[in-house]
């Protein structure tokens, strides 16, 4: 396996992630080739460079077209504001280059769709930084299904709720709009679920959506006044699956004390699996089988037997964080590549994540109805 | 205070329980009259006999109506198939009797509105078997959002899981019929969630249903074939509450591994309480303010500080049980009666309960609209 | 089966659960007599009267030794302080009654001595109030335990914490008297823990222990200066069981936050069980068997499965109490008494853990040695 | 900051952790030199290639002592058997290297007191891999316990469990003798929870021990028969600290079910803190203030409010792991060298947990008896 040039637009909350990601997959992971952290970008140039040191990128730039067309960048990472990441995935699409872009894919659907239809006609890699999907909590959960361990799955109920926009004496910023936010909790950890419903469960095709607005204003920073907050601080759903299967999903920005609680459970004819990110490293699972008197959920602690946790640590219940689940979503990325193939969820995946966000505010603002997605 | 004479009809599960809160209510709490166990109404004759020898009472019959006649009798107790409740419920308003009857009140709507006429009319106490909501981590929890200790309530959710009707292999029953059973998780279980959504929250004034039914026949306990099951296994709702908030609740009756799963969360402005009622003697409570190093979900064990807990254990986190909650009930009932003055929940204030319910029903049915309660 | 006539002497936390669970076994129970409450004892005269009209006693008394001679008392129940516990037995054995005794027997082991001596001379069915044994998660534990589920019991942790006297302002009381109060935390606590740990793994033979003040003096209630803390806030051992196993146990008076955190777990060569009095409808088990994959502690809920339970509730999960245990310990009684043989714990049997205690508490005041019990 | 050049010995489970957080710590922390991945020992030199080559090490050998002796290398870090951790150690020091050892430091107390007092005389920085100690969860405790937020710290307990070794059918190992595995699960798991404990309430003065060997032959490998297990399957202790505190402590290796029950509990007279290292982003926290009817244990989910945290993951809730660990131990050691003073826990620090260790076991040896450490 050759190496592999890295460039990295974005340096804040998960730019960083991605750039640790991609320092340490290879000598986690083992079977993917060196990736060299060849260029990176942020504005001003100054903090490209403190960052650039700090990272251990061999180059900085504050011209992201530059680094998209720098021949010895083979793989992007997109990390800035949703808004910028049409342009540039097109971009580095356009001039040969895997493409690694974080979530949501873009403000609006037809962005989305922009994007996607650019990486099926690239033929180039893309992937979608819906990190929590690689969990072996998660992947396990997937494979239980899939073994028909709960026997068929005919339900699905899920939150994600953090509570970053719970303060109502929060000053009012551009996250607040649907011009420069585009979608509320929706976009930001709405997606983030949609993506384990579906993993789990296959493809969602019906919505039906009601959004709630918490803090309808928020005073401005300047102290001027207030103004309007425009996206959903809560929404909701009630969804179907194209198996049958129906469900309801919640997220909320506004929840106090929750600080990642990407929750789920999936109900089967034969048993019920849930979880709970802020447990990151546990799965529930009950299955109905032997003596009454000794069934109960079982709290399973991931372990070795739960790929590629033995990766990251061979003594099961150490514990696996955040940045490993990074770790794993490069790792995904890098295999693809060196085997030619598209990795998951790719831009096309992901656009079905954000074809149901958006499906739900549709529905909402159209007063509750069913939609298809 | 004179003593008060009791009659009950039926000795299943909630027969039993009523006898019982009857025998210890007085014991447990003090402040109410002496409850002499007056007539026992079961069929056959000879079971009621064993019962009333079991459980105390002085005499028997299988004559409901005698029952509801007897002049011993000051309190009617009706804990028979839902379908039987308004005929009992109406005959012993009419002799004059206060009635206590087991939810849901009856299996149509207009059926219970009847009900709640004829309380209205008679002007007896009545109350309905939502024992839930007299667990004092629930009554606390009502304080606690009174007082505005998480601000102002701006959403609920809600979950109502068991799993008695999850085996696929369970022979079909009559509880699968519209026209025996009426509703199915929604009248069993549903109507208990909304209970404490109203309690917590004040009235829900519009819902948006979907209705699931897991498994469509089920085999003929004779083995001539399979039947269809009627009514719902599943039931999801949009809600929202008269005060502004929105919420959604669901409930299965087919959810492996729940056993009693009724939990609930209430997002506030400064704060957030959950409860799960398989853990009924807690109560989480999350507060913005204090030090962000030091906050976090408090897992409250209610005690004495929880009036009536110290009623039944003067000592904290000793636990109470689901038996302790048809006694506080009961006191609610007798108090009431003492006072005379209506308790909380009777048929007036149960109707709401059965209202929304039937509307879920009916919103689903029509291919989920929005409707008014 | 022919009534019985009840007598009880005290009306405080324990009078009253024994009252309940008199009026209540044969009601929930039914294989056992009828239970008349036919006496009760308190001083004042006044206060026995309240109380015997609340409990619904036929009669009372402020003279416990005419309870005890009395001809319609069948079964002497004895909840006074603890060292009024010796005489009080004797004497009700002494006139041919059954006694009901709660826990601690007495101050001294040699008091419980003498009172086990008389017990077994009388050939009266006695019992002593150690409740938690008869709660159907612990019964399911042992069986569990004896069916061989977790292989060979090898080791015993358990704690009992409360936070009765962590406050270091309450004043001083007698209860922090030798001579009146005899042991501390593991007179009152310490006991019940024992009582779980050799129900679990049978007797223990040696133990070696450590006690500590963590109040060392107390504010006189008058306010004229502070008083000596004589006994234990907390204690700890290290115990050998008679069947091999090793194990260590603590108890804490003082321990904040805690109200009745009687938690063990006993480790097996296949297997392990955990259980938390907090939580006491649940039990934890962990076997070594099948997938390695799927293996996790599960989260057994009480239910029918696990007798008596499904005579309080016949469904799963929805918990039993404090007081639900004391009326299990009262069945126990009352069953033994109808077969004519010894219930469990009786008096020699509780006569072994009063003595792990004591000599714990022998083997800390020796420095820390180990004692055979 | 100039760079440093890092010499690893050893590429097992620990080996691993040491090279992923030397590659990620700077990037992570930023306020450390630049780390060179200079030189990497393991032996067969094919093995040291692979990993080498995987780990991102410029170069490799299969010769320690050449490794230790590289004018390139500025830190070594020592993860082989713990039997050759004095050999390795003591030359490094000689060689003038910074010196980064796993735990435990020796087989025995002999060979850990010749460490520390070689570290002492080199004046270069030594660390031993108690990663658990750096966890924000951890250092919050011991920040709150400082400011007097649970009163004067009394008492601790603390346990520490695998189940690595609890399949009775496991082979027997070198692990299993005294010679070349020196203690058991104290050696092992231990001294962990030593670390904790005495990074809460400071040294430990005296102990009183007690081991257990569970399985105490194992079958030979070859089939050849059975050996015996020498060494500690299981060790408990009471133990008392130097600034008047008490409390217990207990491992296991073959505890079912536990996969890294590293727990503990510290009592306060005003409050208590507890830790469960399988959810290791978790503190509970309950201080004696406020109503009593809300009163209760704090889930406190790790964030940015307690450093390092947020130089992970800016976000609370999001979960860190083992590795992240790992990481914040080289961050520890790398600081310390740029300010040229003693990290910690260092050789010095850590002696005194071996000395515990080694006591217990010494105590257990005798009989049980209380010896000063």
């Amino acid at each position: 396996m050759t190496s592999l040039g890295f460039g990295l637009i974005g340096t804040g909350f998960m730019g960083k992630t991605h750039a640790m990601a991609m320092k340490s997959v290879r000598a986690i992971m083992g079977d993917v080739p060196e990736v060299r952290l060849e260029l990176l970008c942020d504005m001003p140039l100054a903090n490209a460079q403190t960052r650039g040191d700090q990272f251990g990128f061999d180059r900085v730039t504050d011209d992201w077209q530059a680094l998209i067309n720098d021949p010895a960048v083979d793989i992007v990472s997109i990390t800035t504001p949703n808004g910028m990441h049409r342009d540039m995935a097109l971009a580095a699409l356009a001039a040969g280059k895997h493409v690694w872009c974080e979530k949501p894919m873009a403000l609006t659907l037809a962005d989305a769709e922009a994007m996607a239809a650019a990486a099926t006609a690239s033929g180039k890699a893309t992937m979608v930084g819906y990190n929590y999907i690689h969990n072996p909590a998660f992947t396990h959960a997937k494979r239980l299904i899939a073994a028909g361990r709960i026997g068929k799955p005919v339900h699905f109920r899920g939150w994600v709720d953090e509570d970053y926009q719970a303060d109502p004496d929060l000053p009012w910023t551009w996250r607040a709009t649907l011009k420069d936010a585009g979608l509320g909790a929706l976009g930001d950890l709405g997606c983030h679920l949609v993506s384990m419903a579906t993993g789990l469960l296959g493809p969602i095709d019906t919505v039906l959506g009601d959004l709630q607005v918490i803090h309808d204003t928020r005073p401005l920073p300047d102290g001027s006044g207030r103004a309007t907050v425009e996206n959903d601080d809560l929404a909701t759903a009630l969804v179907t699956f194209a198996n049958g299967a129906r469900g309801s999903i919640s997220t909320s920005r506004s929840a106090w004390g929750r600080k990642n609680k990407l929750d789920w459970e999936v109900h089967g004819t034969q048993g019920m699996i849930t979880f709970s990110q802020e447990r990151m490293n546990e799965l529930q699972l009950y299955v109905n089988e032997g003596d009454k008197a000794e069934a109960g959920f079982r709290t399973i602690l991931t372990g070795p037997a739960h790929p590629p946790y033995g990766q990251f640590v061979p003594a099961p219940g150490h514990q696996l964080g955040f940045l490993d689940l990074k770790t794993m979503e490069a790792h995904a990325l890098l295999r693809a590549i060196a085997e030619d193939r598209q990795p998951s969820p790719n831009f096309a995946d992901a656009l079905h994540f954000e074809a149901v966000i958006h499906r739900i505010a549709e529905s909402a603002n159209a007063g509750g109805v069913r939609l298809t997605v």
